[in-house]
């Protein structure tokens, strides 16, 4: 397989560094409004929304938000309320998310479904959603809450849609595709595009910023779909074998069972029907994952979307934002957490 | 306790015809934007939402829009799309709810997370609550979806909580007002005011029509919560009973342990606090609560609100729309299902 490697721009052991840099004073800011905009006189809710956003998550999506307006040089701080605003909505898509899988693992830590129960999760993250739209709405501007409320939209659908694919093995590379870029892509697509907005740049600089998100997001689906079939990845964030216990149709699956010969579709059907979910049956899933090279594909397929995520921001002016964008995308597929 | 009835004004048998007929054309339009809008390419969300939207419910909210842009005699059609915002917003909650109260029975059917579980009502709530923005955002105005998203804040905030209130036996009156207050009373507050934004009223205006819907709310909540412990109302809609099984401090109980000697605030302890469930716990329940007018009382305590709902539109001129709404509002209070 290795003739089809995709070559990407060389930089040794990219990492975020450089995003986080660029974005760190951005970001003191973007977290000041996030604690103070969480606070509510019922206890509950900062309590509940503490645990997971003080539970160590990258806050890539306000970091896109404010590396983008580096990129188009905006001298303003608008952006700073809707990055805020870009990750309370993620907030509340993964609590509700934690809900839907029962899931009992998130960044290493217990989930807040686990720790407060299912009914708080889904009612704050209810709460930090519409907070969400509050702070776009003192932002005042329709074309914002627009590509916000519209990407939200996407979202709900998308995290339906995948639902709807849960343990269905036939479920295609396109339909996946399709599921990840609503339920992924779309908020990071969002997230940068709002900084054009803001900056009151054209469509075209809008559609480049979209399109570095949306394949940026794609990749990171990706990467974090096979690193959960990665017997050489690292054991942190999520809990291993989550989406092989839930029977979810990810990338890495899709392509073993293509792959696989007779028995080994059988084991799939069963595997996927959630009769195959001991601790014995993912080592076997893991280990068919392997032998057919499926997270290296899958790797190889977000190479293919960091390298267009890369060269839509290419009309840009090279500065330090586009060298952190580019070393962040190029990060997203050699991550192995 | 009959010396203290407030003397509301006099019709026999109030109705909700009145409004119905007042708003017919109006919701015509309003229920084919909600039919419209609710569709997607992933058929379990129209599915779904179609489940609760075409299960009978009386569409209080956005006939409450309608009518109060009938009272300023609105020539328009912009507040048809925001009445089917606002009963997006309140769809989105009513399946958020029964996720957190593990309800069966809605309208006296089968709710959502019953028949297409918890994950797929938690999701298809978000892409309603999303797409009741979308809709605002269409209609363009800032001052609207100010309203709007500052009532969803604070629904959720209340329904937080109740929920941090539930199985709690000290809870006050002054709490469950404040309670149903955030989760009831404001989107029927914000459900009027819009009609006034819409019409370019004032401040005044917008005020008065805010203040009409939500006195109207709390009334509408209060008889809610006395018909679940009513013995002599229509055993229908929700399931009877369930406020007491899942341990909710409603104003029928928080009175009858204020009112009940040693022997029943113990009685009510255990209920509350769950080891009290059975069928013939429910019949003392009730026993108890009609032993101490509770019931009554509760209604009492709307007939109130009824008063003030109506004092609050008493600066607008009289006309059907206001007749309809003053008839609606003593209807809120006489109901018995």
């Amino acid at each position: 397989m290795s003739a089809d490697v995709i070559p990407l721009p060389r930089r040794e052991n990219p990492s975020l560094d450089p995003l986080l840099s660029l974005t760190a004073s951005g970001m003191n800011s973007v977290n000041h409004i996030i604690l103070d905009r969480m606070q509510s006189d019922i206890p509950l809710i900062p309590t509940l929304a503490g645990h997971l956003i003080s539970g160590g998550g990258k806050r890539m999506r306000p970091m896109l938000t404010l590396a983008s307006a580096a990129l188009l040089e905006y001298e303003g701080d608008r952006h700073h309320k809707l990055a805020a605003s870009v990750e309370f909505i993620h907030t509340a898509t993964l609590l509700h998310d934690d809900v839907v899988d029962g899931s009992d693992l998130r960044r290493g830590k217990k989930t807040a479904n686990l720790v407060f129960g299912n009914p708080a999760s889904v009612l704050v993250g209810d709460f930090l959603f519409s907070r969400s739209f509050e702070l776009m709405v003192e932002d005042g501007s329709l074309k914002v809450l627009k590509i916000l409320s519209n990407a939200s939209a996407v979202i709900a659908a998308g995290e339906v849609d995948q639902l709807t694919a849960q343990r269905q093995i036939e479920t295609s590379e396109e339909r996946y595709l399709n599921i990840i870029g609503a339920k992924t892509a779309a908020l990071f697509a969002a997230a940068c595009r709002i900084s054009a907005v803001v900056a009151e740049r054209g469509e075209a600089e809008e559609q480049a910023l979209d399109a570095y998100g949306r394949n940026l997001g794609i990749a990171f689906q990706l990467v974090d779909d096979a690193i959960d079939y990665d017997s050489s990845a690292d054991e942190m964030g999520k809990g291993r074998g989550d989406d092989f216990r839930e029977g979810k149709m990810t990338l890495p699956v899709i392509l073993a069972y293509a792959r696989g010969d007779e028995a080994e579709r059988a084991f799939w059907k069963d595997a996927i029907a959630g009769r195959r979910s001991t601790d014995e049956d993912l080592a076997e899933a893991v280990r068919l994952i392997a032998k057919h090279d499926c997270v290296e594909a899958t790797r190889e397929r977000a190479r293919h979307f960091v390298q267009r995520a890369i060269d839509a921001i290419g009309c840009f002016r090279q500065n330090a934002a586009r060298d952190a964008m580019e070393e962040a995308a190029l990060f997203a597929v050699s991550r192995r957490f």
